[in-house]
């Protein structure tokens, strides 16, 4: 069976039923048909939330494919049901573009999926269109104050940093010139596109307490500079009250299910390579108010997602995990190993012993937050019962606790052995997460503490041109906002082919961005893409619907 | 009160309550909200369509705020309600991007209004969205195809006139030199965006029958050529399964109420000076399907929006109208008489008497239809005694039934006397329309025909490049399809100074462009804008939420 035949085999619950598993009154709902709900922002309970088991899912550093965090993250939370304890998974919406290209779907995978996966894929509940309608307001708004003649604010058009954004892969947007046409069509300059879920407006979105702070960060992004070289927000054209109104529902979490009929909240969709790489603040503050352990997972490895789960968003949210759960799969760490995508199916002992310092840095990096780890193996069928006790014996000797899964094969019930782990470990925590760096440490020396302690790199450096914008950010007063780190996903390091575990090495940051809205400074390393394109031959060209309304291809 | 507040200031039904009114039955309804739900496709009876009664709000020639036809046709059906009829409203969707410009919003005014007015002039059930995703999927994968090394079509990047969409006014938009940045980027080209009410994909939606036919339109859209020069369309590029897909629930007519609880049914939104400008024939269907008396408004003036309603949407739907209401104000016809927009709130019966001919001439055009006629004057707190008997003496003189309506002032009880003459005429129509022209006729004969008898023209000349376009979308065999014109609203002729009534002139046609999907040809008379501004100071400027999520400022 494919993910969609399998998400299609399953009817989903009325949603009113899985709300009142929550205890949430059925007036609070907002239903988007029969089996999608928004919640208002008031059923969350800070005190709840406070006693809540907050369990974070991230993973060893990722093939292509991905090693499973959202399945193993949806088994785990079906699991949890199973032995007893009220469970929420809280994740990340899916972006529309990749569906098209290569990717599929982000709804989990096999048995442990979210349902209505078509509708979670596709538009959902609008959030993603709506968070484009805002950001391209303000771009429109950006481009008519510099047309202006009587109201301009003397924006000049090279240093306008604002782009706008689509959700959909298309490489033609990534870089245009615009404007053109002659007077009418305002004054042509260079810009490009963003893919949404790469969008300032996004990352503010998940960074937001509610709808007042959600609104005052849309005023204070930073569009680009007058010709005097004086900064310009978006405060200053008026937009943020407009933006707000576009963001009034989509600031809402949404409510779905598993396979299992266990609650999901999906709530936002930053990517965590360029962006923090994890849900709304608002959607696991909701979870941790309605359940007794939240799971949630953070994307990429823990390089990337965790470390800025924790050192951004558990710090803006006061917020702790009681455990975090390392995804890890045998075929991957083969391929840390040094084998080829393809030679990874077949049983190679050696490979797996050669990738086993990938974990085992995850491992080193993620002990320095101080918080209990699990290690879970997400099972396939190729993985061989040496491989799995290779894995096991080495987390025995780190005194790591460790559990196969198999949510994929078998939904919930094929991780109770891990959910059997998490609540043990979670019982066994005893304090909150320790961050990586102050807030008042300088903005390079947050970048070398996370260089040091999560990368395992010697020393952070920047080029000319990102001193002088450090230089200009510091100079504007951003010195103590939080680092999203923008780094490739494919190795701790800024060179994608060092796979394992890499070491003596430095990471060159090439330029920074800033987003003031969502309170980031952003050093990039490498050559980071905003905007993907489309494979050879898309999936879009595999998707149809036949005239019963019934979806094929999505997967 | 403004707009906003007099529709805050009614509480909305449960939608549950509007479609028992309808007789439809709770399991059919798919709920946005409370206030919202989507109707399916299959609730179409197509015997129940033939026995209703079709009623076609249409307006003279208008000034730029528009005479209030959405106005009326809220107000005539809440007062057929009120007299004892079953009627439903049914129109378009308001455009999100002329929402945060000059416009405000497009549901109706004062007491005759849809509601909830704000969904419904935002983001609503998500229909422009999916319509943008469809759209901009399809320029994503031609975009690829030109990019790609193997399996390329061969298109030649200079000829591709699909266009990307975005529901915003940006003009920055409007012309762009895409896919910079060197190889990764594409193959840089000049294109542009529309607005997404301009989209061939709107049109599409609106034309047609169910979701298999929708599909197949996709898959017919023309998007350029080949090097050779043999046209591509979008079927070959794999693209229109996926598209049908994105929208699956575009699709479903959406049903909300007005503000004394009748049902309203807005579905779909192309402009009518380059689109056909009527919503979509699959709500158009469902209103006759659910009720006695279904009205409908089509956009602009009589000589665009009815024009087309007629000979393009009642033609492919097999639907006839039993009456035609012409909305005119006494302030339309003073300034089609000669005076300015700020001296027409003033009396004055000669500038009034000097206007006059513009409503004639409309109904004059209208009589061709062989459809009963209704004259309908919104009232304005300026009209006076002398000026509305003026009208009335008029109309009674070409033997043309006339009311004045109060909608904006007093909803459906101040729009009874309109109701009872429509009544009266739907019950004295006996036939079906008469179309303007035949298929078969030639493309320049249609719009001769159309010149001739609708706009009062003396004959249609093409331009050189017009003639070499027709002739080459007639040697792709297309000479059958029906005419959608693109002139301006605010005159008969092409030239938009040419108020009141012209006479003794030519309409040009500058260029053609065809939707090979939607099944037009569209001929282009002057400079027609595909993709608007903003003006100086933007709505969205005064666009808020308060923290109790009450928004300002939207009108």
């Amino acid at each position: 069976m494919t993910e969609i035949q399998i998400a299609q085999s399953v009817t989903p619950k009325h949603i009113k039923e899985i709300a009142a598993k929550l205890n949430i009154p059925e007036d609070k709902l907002e239903y988007y048909g029969n089996d999608k709900a928004k919640l208002p922002l008031d059923i969350i309970n800070e005190e709840k939330v406070s006693n809540n088991n907050l369990i974070l899912v991230t993973a060893i550093t990722p093939t292509p494919p991905g090693e499973g965090k959202t399945t193993t993250s949806i088994g785990l939370v079906d699991a949890l049901n199973i032995i007893g304890k009220k469970a929420v998974v809280v994740i990340r919406e899916p972006s529309l573009g990749p569906v098209f290209g290569i990717k599929g779907g982000a709804a989990g995978g096999g048995w442990s999926q979210v349902i209505p996966m078509e509708d979670i894929n596709l538009h959902f509940t609008g959030d993603f269109h709506a968070i484009e309608k805002a950001n391209n307001l303000l771009a429109a708004l950006i481009e008519n104050n510099i047309q202006s003649k009587t109201r301009s604010l003397g924006i000049d058009p090279r240093t306008v940093i604002w782009k706008r954004c689509m959700d959909m892969n298309d490489r033609g947007l990534r870089n245009i010139v615009s404007a053109l046409g002659g007077k009418a069509g305002g004054v042509p300059r260079e810009t490009g596109f963003n893919i949404t879920a790469a969008s300032e407006i996004m990352a503010i979105l998940c960074m937001a307490s509610g709808l007042e702070d959600l609104k005052e960060r849309c005023g204070n992004i930073y569009v680009g500079d007058t010709w005097e070289g004086r900064p310009v927000f978006a405060k200053q054209l008026n937009a943020e009250g407009a933006m707000a109104v576009l963001l009034k529902d989509a600031i809402k979490p949404n409510l779905v299910q598993t396979l299992e009929a266990n609650p999901a909240i999906i709530h936002g969709g930053p990517f965590a390579n360029i962006a923090q790489g994890t849900n709304s603040i608002i959607a696991t503050k909701m979870g941790m108010t309605l359940s007794d352990y939240t799971v949630t997972e953070a994307g990429f490895g823990s390089d990337l997602g965790a470390e800025k789960f924790l050192n951004i968003k558990c710090r803006a949210a006061g917020i702790s995990p009681k455990t975090i759960v390392v995804v890890a799969t045998i075929r991957a760490l083969k391929y840390h190993g040094g084998k080829s995508l393809k030679e990874i199916t077949k049983e190679d002992v050696e490979a797996l012993k050669k990738g086993l310092p990938n974990l085992e840095r995850h491992i080193t990096s993620l002990k320095s937050f101080g918080i209990p780890i699990v290690v879970s193996i997400n099972a396939f069928n190729s993985d061989t019962e040496a491989e799995i006790n290779v894995i096991k014996n080495h987390c025995k000797k780190l005194n790591i606790p460790v559990a196969l899964s198999f949510g994929w094969e078998k939904g919930g019930k094929g991780c109770t052995d891990l959910a059997t782990e998490v609540v043990k470990a979670a019982e066994s925590c005893t304090s909150k997460y320790q961050p990586t760096y102050s807030l008042e440490d300088s903005a390079h020396e947050k970048m070398n503490k996370i260089g040091k302690t999560i990368y395992g790199a010697d020393k952070v450096v920047l080029s000319k041109l990102a001193a002088s914008q450090l230089r200009k950010f510091e100079g504007m007063g951003y010195s103590n906002l939080p680092i999203c780190m923008a780094k490739t996903e494919k190795s701790f390091s800024d060179d994608q082919k060092l796979l394992g575990r890499p070491e003596n090495f430095e990471i060159t940051i090439r330029e920074f961005e800033i987003a003031t809205g969502a309170g980031f400074i952003i050093p990039i390393a490498g050559a980071m893409l905003r905007m993907p394109g489309l494979p050879a031959t898309p999936a879009a060209e595999r998707i149809t619907i036949d005239k019963n309304g019934v979806i094929e291809g999505l997967f």
